[in-house]
C-alpha cells in the first residue's frame, strides 16, 4: 500500500478492495467457533429455515471484508484503526462459493481541531457477489496521521 | 434458554449476558487471521503507538459479545439472526486479561405487517469491562418468529 495521510483522502474517491471466493468450511468452522445458529452450522437444519440452506455468519462476512481491506487499502504506517462503525448491514446472505468483490468510497477527510497530528476519514465500503447484489454494507471512520505528525 | 416468541420481548426488558475473561493469546491469534495491524499483534511495536499495549481488535470485541449472545441470549427455536446493526461502537479498548460483562435492553419488539410470523425485536447491547468502562455498544434488531409461526 502507498502511504497515504490524513490529507491524502478525498471525499469521492473510490478504492478496489479485491475479491475473495467463500468456501462452505470456512462458513460452517466459523459458524461453529462464533456464531452457531443451525442456519450457519448444518446442511440440513438450514434447508429447513427461511433462508433454504447454509449462510455465512454476517460477522464471518465482515471479517472477509477486513481481511480485503488490509490486503488492499490499509496503510499500517498512518491508519491507527477506528472507534466503531456507524452503520453495519447484511442485506443480502452469503451462501458457499460465492464470489465477493469489495470497494470503498471516501466520504470526508478532516483533520482533528484538538490534536493536529490526527486526522479522520470517513468511508463507506460494499462487497458484494457475482450478481452484484450487496451482501455487506458499512460506515465508518479512521484514525488517520496528518501529514504534521510525519515530522518531515 | 427459554423459548421466546416476539410477542415475548418488552421494551425495558433487561437480560444479563454473563462474563468473559480475554487473554492475550487470543487477542493476537485473532489480529494475525483477521486483523492485523501491529497495535494487534505484536507487544513492543504497539508500546510505540498511541494505545500503549496491546489492544484487542474490535471485531474480536464484537465476537466475544455474540458468544455470550448464544450462551446466555438467543432461542434457536425462536430467533432468525439479524440483517445488521445501527452502530457498533468500540470507545475503550480491550486489553490484555480484561474481565468483560454483557447486558441487552430491549428497545422495541413489532410484528411484521406483511409477514405477520416474524416480529422485529430492537436491542441495545453493551460489553463493559472490570472498571465499569464500556468497550461495546451496539444497536441492532433480531428477526424472531411470532406466536403465529408456532402453530399452536
Amino acid at each position: 500500500m502507498d502511504t497515504r495521510f490524513a490529507e491524502d483522502f478525498k471525499a469521492g474517491d473510490i478504492f478496489d478492495l479485491g475479491k475473495y471466493q467463500v468456501s462452505r468450511d470456512e462458513i460452517i468452522a466459523f459458524g461453529k467457533k462464533y456464531d452457531p445458529f443451525p442456519f450457519h452450522v448444518d446442511d440440513d437444519l438450514a434447508a429447513g429455515t427461511v433462508f433454504g440452506g447454509i449462510i455465512s455468519s454476517g460477522w464471518l462476512t465482515s471479517l472477509i471484508w477486513l481481511r480485503l481491506m488490509h490486503k488492499n487499502f490499509l496503510s499500517y504506517e498512518t491508519i491507527l484503526g477506528s472507534p466503531g462503525h456507524e452503520e453495519v448491514k447484511w442485506p443480502t446472505p452469503v451462501r458457499p462459493d460465492d464470489e465477493l468483490y469489495g470497494k470503498a468510497e471516501i466520504l470526508e477527510s478532516r483533520i482533528s481541531k484538538s490534536k493536529p497530528e490526527l486526522g479522520f476519514v470517513r468511508y463507506r465500503a460494499t462487497l458484494s457477489n457475482q450478481r452484484d447484489e450487496v451482501v455487506f454494507d458499512t460506515t465508518s471512520t479512521l484514525m488517520v496521521k496528518s501529514r504534521l505528525a510525519d515530522g518531515s
